[in-house]
């Protein structure tokens, strides 16, 4: 299987050039260039063709890439050719954020339910996404068969809420509780907003280093 | 300088490093191993010291690394060991778990205040960050003396906000808008929260990759 040579730093931009091909395609654009397709992600020419050459031939001398050919073939390593069904646990502001984020559907992710543990919130609807009580996760995760947890509890919650998840067929998880987390069975990503600062003050500090 | 020669995927995993030693430190662990460090925050050993191995010598045969050393180094390297003054534009729901998250002090980032356009939320106090005005952004940004700007306002209005940062002295942005950004001299970071799905989605569709 060809994808298992895409090189990780490649497979971290394989999002930018299927936003960019998906924005290209809508505008009508039939062939791009690697020169247009580096200005438009904020890469240089040299590295995209490098990057693009991993999927196989979709370049034509002279024409350039077809767009809609490489967003389809992207779209389908990067999985967003389905639709995945989505539940966010924890609705404090940024479950809230989450549930509510206008550029999921269009991506491919439906976000199905909420999960909280206040008895208040449980019965809102936000968008279409329906909040439950916690004590009901493993039921309604069934139920809906949702593909990926994200979670946005507190740090301390994070262990009692994986330990719930273990007993479903949950998939992936997105973890923003602020906390690093690794799974055997259940697929992690997580994201840390102090990191993403962290890693802008970087380049802040050290700004000869590219 | 030596941190011109530390690869970019070692970047990317330095602030892992950082809160790994930080828990460390303050365990009151004094010497760590490789494969300690490496279970902590699930990487393979031999990239944890192949990583270390950029920031000179603090293994000590035997012992490990020291733990309060690294943690200094790397900190000096993320430039988190001054504290970092921020402002959040927009305080919709993201806006305001931004404000408020619990992380960012401990990290060296400090929230001074909020933007927003809406008059209502203007004078809000939100965890010690005062909600101003959009009009005022420019004069609060230089009385206050902040340094990088977390902008969470919808995407369509991302380029005005810009337009009025590139007036001021700003260094870094932190960009959720969800529309990916690049600028000559600020110096831009784009998280968006569907790619970190994609990255999900990809793992989760090609899970013989790692």
């Amino acid at each position: 299987m060809p994808n298992n040579r895409i090189p990780l730093p490649t497979v971290n931009r394989l999002s930018l050039y299927l936003k960019c091909f998906s924005e290209l395609a809508s505008s009508g654009t039939e062939y791009a260039s690697s020169d247009q397709i580096a200005r438009s992600i904020g890469l240089n020419p040299a590295q995209v063709r490098k990057d693009l050459a991993y999927f196989g031939k979709f370049g034509r001398r002279g024409f350039g890439y077809h767009v809609e050919q490489l967003k389809e073939h992207i779209s389908k390593i990067l999985g967003t050719h389905k639709q995945w069904r989505l539940a966010v646990v924890g609705t404090g502001n940024l479950g809230r954020a989450l549930l509510m984020y206008p550029g999921f559907q269009a991506r491919g992710f439906k976000i199905i339910a909420g999960f909280d543990v206040d008895p208040a919130k449980v019965g809102w609807e936000l968008d279409g996404a329906r909040i439950y009580h916690m004590d009901e996760i493993e039921k309604v995760i069934k139920k809906e068969k949702i593909d990926i947890v994200v979670i946005t509890t507190p740090k301390d919650s994070l262990d009692a809420v994986m330990a719930r998840l273990k007993e479903t067929d949950i998939k992936g998880v997105l973890n923003f509780a602020g906390k690093h987390l690794k799974d055997e069975k259940i697929i992690v990503r997580n994201v840390d907003v102090a990191l993403e600062l962290e890693q802008l003050t970087f380049f802040l500090t050290n700004k000869n280093i590219e």
